[in-house]
């Protein structure tokens, strides 16, 4: 990699920096931008910066935005909603916002309580979540963690917060997924499917 | 995806132009570097800005190269070595620089002749590969251009001009790659494995 100019090896290492892309496919894309799109590589180059640098969190749900309160928190339909759905990234709010089955708040954590990471209560945001519950203005919780060790943990933790208050908890629903085969469903899935089976 | 910030929109459009990137993966890629490394996204920001304006190409051999000549070109060793060795694009020419068996100089095509794309020996700059060969300090040019279609046209194209100044021109050999399995190797690639057979 010696031989490449400076400036080339310079773009190629900062590549790497995007999830999933190696020596190679930095390589790769650091050629095909040089190449076939100066343009388009100088437009990410300024989008880069100017989100980097200007992207904040919302002041409300801590999802990112570059405002202090993000569109859906300002929208004064889902604040009557009376519902807030608990997330645990911004990935996971747009996948459910998708479904377009949720017409509530968000409470975006930004990951998952791991005592071993140094992640408590805390660096979730979960003090601006109590103040919010205490106003009294949310009629349930839905929580959306993921199904993991971590995401188990901090919903355990976020029902206690709801219980404090009084305000009922829901969570997803465990089962089999659409489309999935039995045979190949992990046995805590399948047994989760079985207790949760619903009346045909 | 309207729920979304503007500038995190803009983002996730702007790191499609990288080749391979759909929009799950920008999607990705705009969120982890918000979340988790906005110091490497300001880098490549920066690097991204910075290489497309910087980075041209040489005068010699057409790499790409931030000064008027690349430190290849400038070799005084690899000037004396009296070998070109013609690629297709930046890759080849580093696949080739890896392999650490050519020490001479190199002509940087970055495109196949493809009269179809309106792509014609003056856009692949022979006129100045013309220029250098004329001056009489090569002794042998070697064509390292893929065995496709449009390297096998290109090539011929560059044999023509190496005879015009009489200059000895050298192919890659063409055969079995090393670790393939002759079940699986294609007719053509086969038979000019075996016309070009070596005594063992």
């Amino acid at each position: 990699m010696s031989k490449l100019a400076p400036l080339v090896q310079q773009l190629i290492e900062a590549l790497r920096v995007l999830p999933g892309v190696g020596p190679k496919s930095a390589q790769r894309m650091a050629f095909n931008l040089l190449e076939r799109n100066r343009e388009g590589g100088e437009r990410l180059g300024a989008a880069l910066t100017l989100a980097m640098d200007k992207v904040g969190h919302c002041q409300c749900c801590r999802t990112f935005c570059e405002t202090d309160i993000c569109a859906l928190c300002a929208d004064p339909l889902r604040q009557q909603a009376g519902t807030l759905c608990v997330v645990g990234s911004a990935s996971d709010q747009l996948a459910i916002e998708h479904t377009g089955q949720f017409s509530g708040l968000y409470f975006v954590l930004m990951g998952y309580i791991s005592p071993l990471d140094g992640i408590g209560p805390a660096e979730l945001g979960l003090d601006r979540l109590d103040k919010q519950l205490a106003k009294g203005h949310i009629s349930e919780v839905i929580l959306a963690t993921n199904p993991t060790v971590e995401g188990d943990a901090t919903a355990f933790y976020l029902a206690e917060l709801c219980h404090k208050y009084q305000i009922p908890v829901t969570r997803l629903a465990q089962g089999v997924p659409v489309g999935g085969e039995l045979e190949y469903i992990d046995g805590t899935t399948l047994s989760h499917a079985f207790s949760g089976r619903k009346t045909f």
